[in-house]
């Protein structure tokens, strides 16, 4: 048995200015902390424009693979949350960046979604994948192209079997094929439903594989942090990650000694943060959504 | 690292004699060792008449949960080799009987091919999940039916986001509702390659809803062999379990005391009994096919 934890401290009104105070940036987790699906999370682009108008740098952090930024840009807009491409990293762009600033050779292939394929297209590197999607029929011998010399993978809903094998044969029979992910989130937060997340298509090619992916990209990678603290000169002390998820979103920023926000409008439960006993994800405070920032602003 | 480990042993003419005449009894995995996808492994016929002969029980043990026992009858027919559906189980056979035994209520949903819910239709059970193919439409929210009281699941060459999803959230929201995996073999042994297994949809599943299955039926599954040896009234000390796997063939019939023969005609490389070190999963003794025991016969 762990040690009894003390219990994980709600924001409220004695602790908010000295915790505002302490602060000048903010990562931004998106799905299930500025919306679920299609469903905007009330209050979310009321707490954006108050942390701004505080002076306050927003940067969005998402580990969503399948939108690429420029997509981003134009869901927060819709929002009515403005933002630029270089506010926004999702996991699709950074692995995109992964695979350029480590050299990879060869043509990529991708199990993933539109976004991921354009990112992986923007740095430069020959990719596909979607075109097998819909594709039933598993030749036997699987030939797979000799060129391919990454598969990147996240989440696919048009995911299969072919789709799968193609993959699990470059990686095992290309020589030197790499093998990464753009996250393995578990579950994907959408409108009234907890869904399967990338790490069901991670969890089911390592499986074929017999072998974990030579990087997981996405959150809470600290290779992805670092490049963020540094990228828009942020200070972690003085940094918050705002998210809903304990193994991604909170241990990103423990890790990276960021302080720590947890939403429960996500995947967390009210009942599940009784019992974190992983101290990397225990988050400093907690809100039940974004939305109690602007109450306490308010109450000032 | 662990002690260095002796060889593992050749069946050869030293030693084939009395190693066949300790035995009663064989328990014989199917692809990968009399067969791969639809090409007969050399000999496999005549080595099945070979035992036969030499009044040995020979009983067809196999993970694939693809086809019903019907179907084996047939293809093992069709390869010469003539079998009642009392000498075959398989892991979706066996999965069905489990269902039954263990009294699960409710409608149940597969996520497997037809010889699965053949299978599960046979025990009497209300099953749905086939008809789900080729639906690429997840809404939300998503509905589930609420009578579904168990997911079962193994290869599923149909596998899509959609049938992932509805299986997470029956056993995410159903009260009581049951996860059961017919089998976790990471690979599926074919004509010239080694594709995904149904270990791989297993992993997709448990990873989407954060927890195990409350029980993989096929091997190495203990429950399963005691089953079979009590069936056909074997001894398992005069056993003798013949596979091309070393963590489902060899670890079940190590585990249950039986003898055991690797065959390397499947998915374990020569290359790799050099390094066993899980004492479980160590054979007593390999052959390079199926076929050695033929001129093992015909030498003496």
């Amino acid at each position: 048995m762990a040690a009894k934890m003390p219990p994980i401290r709600h924001l409220a009104s004695a602790s908010f200015r000295q915790w505002i105070d302490g602060l000048d940036a903010f990562l931004f987790d998106c799905d299930g902390v500025l919306w679920r699906g299609s469903a905007a999370i009330e209050g979310a682009k009321e707490a954006i424009q108050l942390l701004r108008s505080l002076g306050k740098k927003v940067v969005f952090v998402t580990n969503n693979s399948t939108k690429s930024r420029d997509t981003y840009v134009d869901k927060l807009a819709g929002q009515g949350i403005s933002a630029t491409v270089g506010d926004i990293v999702t996991s699709a762009s950074a692995c995109a960046a992964y695979l350029r600033k480590h050299d990879v050779q060869g043509k990529v292939y991708v199990v993933g979604e539109a976004g991921l394929a354009a990112e992986v297209s923007a740095q430069g590197f020959e990719n596909f994948g979607l075109e097998h999607n819909g594709k039933t029929e598993v030749p036997t011998p699987f030939a797979v192209d000799p060129a391919v010399g990454a598969v990147v993978i996240g989440l696919d809903r048009a995911i299969s079997y072919y789709k799968l094998s193609y993959a699990a044969v470059s990686i095992l029979t290309n020589p030197g094929c790499k093998f990464f992910a753009t996250n393995t989130d578990p579950t994907f937060p959408v409108d009234g439903a907890v869904l399967p997340g990338g790490g069901t298509c991670v969890a089911a090619l390592a499986t074929a594989v017999g072998r974990a992916p030579d990087a997981v990209i996405g959150k809470p990678s600290q290779a992805l942090l670092q490049t963020i603290l540094s990228t828009h000169n942020l200070d972690p002390a003085r940094t918050c990650m705002v998210g809903d998820r304990l193994n991604t979103d909170i241990e990103f920023g423990r890790l990276g000694g960021l302080r720590t926000l947890l939403v429960l409008t996500g995947v967390t439960a009210p009942s599940e943060i009784e019992y974190i006993e992983n101290e990397a994800q225990r988050p400093d405070f907690f809100v039940e959504s974004i939305d109690v920032l602007n109450q306490l602003a308010k109450k000032e």
